[in-house]
């Protein structure tokens, strides 16, 4: 039986997992898979603490070099995290023809074309399913299973944090700082958590979901990222009036003629589209093909075992890979831009747009905004106006628009900033009626 | 660039397809995927009417031993359907040493044991990811993605014909007659619709599922199959009344202890269930793992392109198999009991139970009802009771049961007999809280 030695580096919440799995299972894949796949070592910097996984027989070390210099260890899973070390120990790894398994969005999304090199350079296979909305095969379904398609859009909720913040603050009431103490104190958040509420991690994973869905390099600074901190419980309410809910949504779009549209922001979708029901910390994502149609997966976007999952799937496809003296059987797809594909720029998007506006409630107000958006090209497909306080001061519009490009409405704001009547900034969310 | 020829036997619906897509899709996979695929021969018994697919350059025949004649062809598509020539053709090319792919359940779910024999003999690769839930990968899924996770449940709706004449019934109150008719128009319904009506066909593809996540032989004939010809109206409407809907499902349950339980019948699931948002011609398949936990597909289970994504991707991920050397990678999962697995009798299944009765009106019917279920130990958790006519002769009283054995029930159903007060035959719909 084919024998496959792995070594872990990183034995936290997810190493852990992984090391469980591997070991528990050893016997079960060799009876099914026909494969006998051996932890052979775990490497943290903190190797003496228990982490609650019997790992009697594998040798634990402090030393990454020691996973390197294993002659006999083919695949390494890393679950560092971050861009510093764990970018150069990958690279170096994959240099020395180890196989690389990584739940690494940060690192994927940022580095993928310098590590597709290295792992060129070290006759290597580098996979990576659990960067991307952890337990769900989104990856391996869009790099093998969909392969016959031109994906021709997907929609990702595929951040655990702020959908569980959103879901909450509709569900609940609760105020954004509530739900994120809230979503802390379960786990669905960081102590940290701007990186996920910022919409950084999503934008990460929309990078790679793109990359492979276009077959260019779609890099996670080149494209709209808008968090959701700026999301109050009044516009989830006035999304709620006008028939849409709140979701951080990533946008992906093959617009023809070699053109793509990427982008990450809050984003108000109708109540019965079927995005709408992934709720609290859900991740889903609907993806189309030009033969499939129309998908949806749905899933643990994180936790423990259910990203451990997509990581020993990798490492047991990499075993098989290893078995029939196949590495690198599926195409690299980083290595470089296959299909030269072009981002359109913000102000093209096309999108209906909700704008909120806080005024001081007196006559002409809505004249002054509204002949703004008829100046700039924008027609009007709804308003809302409420009182917001007891003495009738301050006054709440809401505007939802029709179909328009960004462009317009960008004018349109900067035109508004001339009204003296405006209290605080206005609020805009694009709304997608999918 | 590597170049594999392929042959397609089938130039039907799917097959036009299929053709379609590899002749179109030829040159961005040479560029993308660095494959050369060329689709080098159709065979049909009918080759000269137009489908409608520019085949300029493919070889046209109509005897299918061009097809295992020609040495340059390595993969084989076969869109026949049926056991009869399919199988003596797919057994006689895979013996040959061609790889098929297949969206044949029947085919696969009745003789997979022996195809795989021949798979074997012939060192041939053999796919049928579309065989199950069209174009929704789902047996890639269970086969590689989660091949990290024991497979503790899935829940299916995997006949798109049932679910569109059980959502019709539902949604616009059709009688069961007149849903069949219109699924007949739309195309979402056989002439002859009884293999999809009276669950056989979803019977096959759970087979091939509980196969895959079982890893032991689960025949097609050896569980539960239940169609759904005997719902009424009324059991949907009492059905709604009591918070649930009615789905085909098909079941796949591992009990631990080397006991499976497989089965397909109408059943009553929660109206704000994940499955019970599942409407129409759609699709869907909820799969636990002990890993990943719950996952949700979703997508079109039939239809030309649908289906066709799923045969082509099979066809590329065997194209990339031949390219590296790597013939049968992937386990040749039905070629033998991996895991010995018993599957328990339909006596032991636990569910709950709805129960519909038509009665004389009079008094004692409820009490002669309920003292035999609880003489057969089966507790009751709600009832309702309705005249069903201008003279009120006749009534229905409608049970739920608390969670029971099926052996209680059933054992009630006979003893139920002997009540002569029953017009005609009391309905029985197994209830799942999901």
């Amino acid at each position: 039986m084919f024998n496959a030695k792995v070594g872990l580096i990183g034995f936290g919440t997810i190493g852990g997992g992984v090391a469980d799995i591997i070991i528990k299972k050893r016997e079960f894949w060799q009876n099914t898979l026909g494969i006998d796949v051996e932890l052979k070592m775990i490497v943290d910097t903190d190797i003496t603490s228990d982490r609650g996984v019997d790992v009697t027989g594998v040798i634990l070390s402090d030393n990454y070099k020691d996973l390197i210099a294993d002659e006999e260890i083919s695949t390494i899973v890393e679950l560092v995290g971050g861009y510093g070390f764990a970018k150069d120990f990958v690279v170096e790894a994959l240099k020395a023809g180890k196989n690389i398994v990584t739940a690494n969005k940060a690192l994927i999304a940022t580095y993928g074309t310098e590590l597709y090199a290295a792992a060129k350079e070290g006759n290597a296979d580098l996979f990576y399913d659990a960067a991307v909305a952890g337990g769900i095969p989104i990856v391996k379904a869009v790099k093998e299973a969909l392969q016959a398609n031109t994906i021709t859009d997907m929609y990702g909720i595929i951040n655990g944090t702020c959908n569980y913040v959103l879901t909450e603050m509709e569900i609940n009431g609760l105020t954004f700082d509530a739900a994120i103490k809230q979503a802390q104190e379960l786990g669905f958040a960081e102590l940290d958590p701007t990186f996920d509420i910022e919409g950084v991690d999503t934008g990460h994973k929309i990078a790679i979901l793109a990359s492979l869905a276009s077959w260019s390099n779609v890099k996670a600074d080149s494209f709209l990222v808008e968090g959701i901190s700026k999301i109050t419980a009044e516009d989830i309410g006035y999304a709620k009036e006008l028939g849409y809910k709140i979701k951080l949504l990533a946008i992906y779009r093959d617009l023809g003629d070699d053109k793509i549209e990427v982008r990450v922001h809050p984003t108000m979708i109708p109540l019965n589209s079927t995005l709408a029901v992934i709720d609290g910390e859900f991740n889903a994502v609907k993806v189309t093909g030009d033969s499939v149609e129309e998908l949806l997966f749905k899933g643990k976007g994180a936790g423990r075992f259910p990203t451990a999952s997509a990581v020993v799937s990798d490492v047991l496809d990499i075993v098989k890979n290893e078995e029939f003296g196949a590495k690198r059987r599926l195409l690299p797809e980083f290595e470089s831009d296959h299909v030269t594909k072009t981002m359109i720029e913000q102000k093209d998007f096309v999108s209906e747009y909700y704008l909120r506006f806080v005024t001081a409630d007196k006559i002409g107000v809505l004249s002054s905004i509204t002949s703004i958006l008829g100046e700039n090209g924008v027609s009007i497909k709804s308003i809302i106006q409420k009182k917001v306080d007891e003495n009738a001061e301050t006054a709440h519009f809401v505007i939802l628009t029709h179909k328009t490009t960004e462009g317009t409405v960008q004018s349109s704001m900067k035109a508004f900033n001339s009204l003296s009547f405006l209290k605080g900034e206005t609020q805009l969310i694009r709304v997608e009626e999918m």
